[in-house]
């Protein structure tokens, strides 16, 4: 099952670490700038893969810094998944996306539907639950024909999360953790023999203490754990959320990929791909000193 | 600004109506179903505008259908959204996005940012609120810049809605409520001429009790209404949403794209567009009798 493979590598490689391909043509070395768009977002994405690809499990491509380039940049995030899969590595798409369940199927459809030798799509998506269950069974329905995952925001990293999951309800307890023991519910039926559901969380590292609370109301949740490194999270934080096999994969995209603007990977633009491997390894340590 | 051209086109055609374009190749007629994927979403969307263009104001393309048929999908989506504008409709580009704001300035660059001749944007979208203000920020960045506009999730169609939405907050409120009340105070500082925000909502006519207290709490916010026809909504259940100058306009896909199928208004598959343009007339019809 695909969960199994996931926290089988991550155990292999000692590294529960997903790479975060945010796309910033801005921020680009100039010899890529230069490339048209779409073709530029998957040399640098290309760039990043091969240097992490054997130290890292997976990627996670985010389609909203494809989708600003256009249609081309839609057909570019499909190209990425493709490489990083024939690299050996696990895609996480990054879509959130969230509608009823006739809209849903299109959309599991488009990121988790069969494919073929020229067509590859993610192992996992992230979905909004929003909507509810009902708005989630479509997915589930590939993922069990295809073999593949989701990973529902349960607590997301950012400052505003709160406005709607931190509201407490009338039995005193806050919605991101009533959310939480529902994906645990909605996972149970799928879970692999690694003792992970194929059907994650997402859960920020830029809130510790309320993914602690949210590991012990989710023991067969694997969680996707954002907001490490630019956003603010760090191991330390992290120490208390890590289970039995880590039970999590820790995002970093700009800290990795866009490390040789830090003053500590710090080099020529041109070596970016360089700095993300360093990153990398740095992250693994840090993570590392508190497992 | 773009809501009160809305509200005044609705005005001009006495048709709070929107025509959902959920293209979904198995219900096509034999001709443009044997056209390549992508060409027939087009096909059959232009044929639905051509028939409804002059008595309804505005269309929602449903970017999911487009997305699984793959890159060349989401390339036909804007195609759409130009020939819809080109026609004089407003457009509500379904895409529900939801993140984080540094990933939903992609989305809003990509979906609102500025266009050209060749490429044309919607002039609204629907958006997933559960991340919270900061991740709405950067679509209204762009709402003012451009002239566009937004439909925020408050009360979904769906049956699973209530999972979430239904919650029961410590004070005894239920969350769609606490949500509306926060749309209108999102909204207010971009009220138009109309009286309402560039900032509406997504309330469901599928739950009418719901939409009536929703309308007591957010008398500056338009309201999209899916849920009509196909899912069960009438113009009986919503008599008591509309406001001054109807304060909404109500959604139908398949009743209307598909109405060549029904009892009604049953037809060789090649007419779909004129049984379009009859139910649109009847939807008109079940709406007026209800002002």
């Amino acid at each position: 099952m695909i969960i199994d493979n996931l926290v089988r590598r991550i155990n292999e490689l000692r590294a529960p670490i997903v790479v975060g391909l945010d796309p910033r043509i801005e921020s680009f070395p100039e010899h890529i700038k230069n490339e048209p768009a779409a073709k530029a977002v998957v040399t640098w994405s290309k760039e990043i893969i091969d240097n992490v690809f054997d130290i890292v499990p997976a990627v996670k491509p985010q389609i909203a810094f494809f989708e600003q380039i256009g249609p081309d940049g839609y057909t570019a995030f499909f190209e990425v998944v493709k490489y990083a899969k024939e690299k050996g590595m696990c895609v996480i798409g990054d879509v959130k996306r969230s509608d009823i369940a006739s809209t849903a199927a299109g959309y599991s459809n488009a990121f988790l539907g069969a494919e073929n030798e020229n067509e590859k799509k993610p192992d996992f998506i992230t979905i909004n639950p929003f909507l509810g269950y009902d708005s989630i069974e479509p997915y589930i329905t590939n993922c069990i024909n295809e073999d593949r995952g989701l990973f529902l925001l349960v607590k997301t990293s950012n400052k505003g999360s709160g406005d709607i999951q931190d509201l407490v309800l009338e039995n005193g307890e806050k919605l991101y953790n009533y959310l939480g023991k529902l994906v645990q519910k909605w996972g149970e039926p799928y879970i692999g023999e690694s003792g992970f559901s194929r059907i994650g969380a997402v859960v920020g590292a830029t809130h510790p203490s309320q993914a602690i609370e949210l590991r012990k109301l989710m023991p067969n949740v694997f969680f996707l754990i954002p907001g490490y490194g630019a956003q603010g999270g760090s191991g330390k934080d992290l120490k208390d959320v890590w289970v039995k096999n880590y039970g999590s994969v820790v995002n970093s995209s700009r800290g990795i990929t866009e490390a040789y603007q830090s003053d500590k990977f710090k080099c020529n633009p041109d070596e970016f791909g360089k700095a993300a491997r360093e990153a990398a390894l740095e992250m693994k340590k840090d993570l590392e000193a508190f497992m």
